[in-house]
């Protein structure tokens, strides 16, 4: 833990809390990121000399990704962002007027307004999810029940997409995603699974919920510390057939010279033009670092380890109400101050070097904790939230 | 001269001719996308402390942006590359079934692509608009009336949107964008005028051209020597009023905290989610370094001297056919060599550290002269092309 840490300039001047937000960048990834520009300037920037530098960085993290979120390769698809890849795989697919969107009510604001967008103009109907009082009033043993009674109370014969993110950004619950993959699979128009992924990939094990979502959408530069502006997406086999690529450039299509090729087969379908090539070299170098630390399993078990000290540090601070009612299953520990201004505590703490968020709905402080977070941290943290009574 | 190639390793070991497909990357430039990323990292990555240096990056290279397309920064978009930029206000226009596109026939395969792929969902009709005859037959001087002419042939009353490169990939040659556009303001339904400016930006003049159509998309990282995966577009006015974005982010919204929020009224509409700062910190350096060259007039005409050496030593060269008739407008220089493949040429220069392209559609060789190009390396091309008969 200790080396992760020392390798993060980052962490060594204040006391962080905002991985969901930002995770820091390790020094060895900035530095194969500027290796990795050095690389292309020296072979290129565009000769024959240089593209098998650039098949082999981006096959790298590709295979990186594809390993994390065990599906092949040919299923992931990198994009400039989560957004990115929850909305560009949606464009495409073949609606029909009057579809229904389940969207819970915990998803972020860019998505759900992406979806918004895509009712007006294919006439679809958004239809509500709530999961955000059950996570609220539920115990963790329960929620998976709950959650996928929520879903199943949900749905309608016209359902046709349901989106959900795996690690709700706000309270900080998990969803039980392949239990709902289950579930969309016994509906008579076996909807699609939109998850965006943006607080899971890189704090919880994620293979089982990519593998079985539709559209399994990602960052790099959240909890698996690696630079902005490179992420990606995990789509399911059906998918690659049914949807068609917007944002269509050369990378989507199978003859990048000709307009009248075929779009690619595999992830690269919903790939679009240049991007910035030495992020996948800080990608998949911050990856290894991560995966160094341990199995995703022993790393939540870490990152656990630090949330419950500080869900069950919160508890004993007058005023502070947790969002959950027990100790959190992952690294998101959110909560309220009554009577106090959410901005005006990220502005105290800030000053004194603590640096956590605040979020709009439901109005409420946001702590994250990583493998990277230490005890001290926490116990800063702790003091200074109790100061401020 | 010297001063801004000696800071472009790329140019230290290689006689490059490639700056259509991608600039040399500068030191300083990267040293600036360096210092970027540890900035951030001081800072932040995600604290109210680093918000300031963040907007401070993107105004600063929004601004830059603007000042080349001659417009306000508020009709800049930031976008990843070029083709993003063309596509991504297309989708959100409020389009007709019936409607015709009307595509120059050297446009990139990418652009072309994707108004296909909008034509069959929105039921609309693409028709060709014949300008490559016109630019390898006409002089240069009569090809402003020609290709203008060209366009005033193709329109129909049913025509709502025309695909124009400012300087064709191809051929090289130069399209009278302004004058198209104040003939499509005539046009009784007003087609909007998509510019693709890949190859314009950073090479021509191109205010004037910007400024007058609706979508004009360009890429920082060929003819502007910034880093790959940052570009932009500047939309006008009207299109910021008539296009609904269709990638939805964060970025897009007035309000990010709230998918019930509008969109921004400026060029951040069609701007999506997080992408990677530190590259507009990168690009604005290479504009002031391209800048600190001479003004956009000095510089083309150092680009034309030194297209211009080389057209006319291709003259020279038997069984070579340049594709323009005249020297060329800017710093493309398109031809063939009778009896050989292209691609075998690319790769006997390239085993002699010189390299040049070939293109699919007319299949020709490319080679480009940048201000940083010497007579030392035109002359160094000319004489390997000779010794390959």
């Amino acid at each position: 833990m200790a080396s992760l840490r020392a390798l993060m300039p980052a962490l060594a001047n204040k006391t962080y809390f905002n991985y969901g937000g930002q995770g820091p960048l390790p020094t060895p990834s900035l530095e194969a990121i500027t290796a990795s520009w050095g690389r292309i300037q020296e072979l290129g920037p565009f000769t024959t000399a240089v593209w098998p530098f650039i098949e082999q960085e981006v096959a790298r993290v590709r295979r990186s990704l594809a390993a994390a979120c065990g599906v092949g390769a040919h299923r992931i698809s990198l994009t400039e962002n989560v957004t990115s890849g929850c909305v560009l795989p949606l464009w495409g697919l073949p609606w029909q007027p009057g579809d229904e969107l389940l969207i819970g009510d915990c998803e972020h604001p860019g998505v759900v307004a992406a979806c918004q967008e895509l009712a007006r103009r294919e006439q679809l109907t958004i239809k509500p999810l709530a999961v955000q009082q059950r996570c609220r009033s539920t115990p963790q043993a329960q929620l998976p029940e709950a959650a996928l009674a929520a879903v199943e109370q949900a749905l309608t014969p016209r359902s046709r997409l349901v989106v959900l993110s795996h690690l709700l950004w706000n309270t900080g619950a998990v969803m039980p995603i392949a239990a709902v993959a289950q579930l969309l699979q016994g509906h008579p128009r076996q909807p699609w699974l939109l998850v965006d992924a943006a607080q899971s990939m890189g704090s919880l094990p994620v293979a089982e919920a990519a593998a079985t979502a539709d559209i399994y959408a990602f960052t790099g530069h959240k909890w698996c510390c690696g630079p902005e502006g490179l992420g990606g997406v995990a789509v399911s086999e059906r998918l690659l057939e049914q949807a068609q690529p917007t944002l269509i450039g050369w990378r989507s299509l199978a003859h990048e010279g000709s307009a009248a090729s075929s779009f690619h087969r595999d992830g690269r379908r919903f790939e679009v033009a240049t991007s910035c090539l030495p992020l996948c070299s800080g990608l998949a170098t911050s990856l290894n670092l991560l995966e160094a630390e341990g199995t995703a399993e022993q790393r939540l078990a870490r990152i656990q380890a630090g949330s419950a000290r500080l869900w069950r540090g919160l508890q004993g601070i007058p005023g502070v109400q947790t969002l959950l009612p027990e100790p959190p299953p992952a690294g998101l520990v959110s909560f309220s101050l009554e009577g106090r201004s959410t901005a005006a505590v990220v502005n105290q703490l800030g000053e004194q070097g603590i640096w956590i968020r605040r979020l709009d709905d439901p109005d409420c402080l946001r702590a994250c904790t990583h493998i990277t977070t230490t005890d001290d941290e926490i116990d800063l943290l702790l003091e200074a939230l109790s100061a401020l009574n």
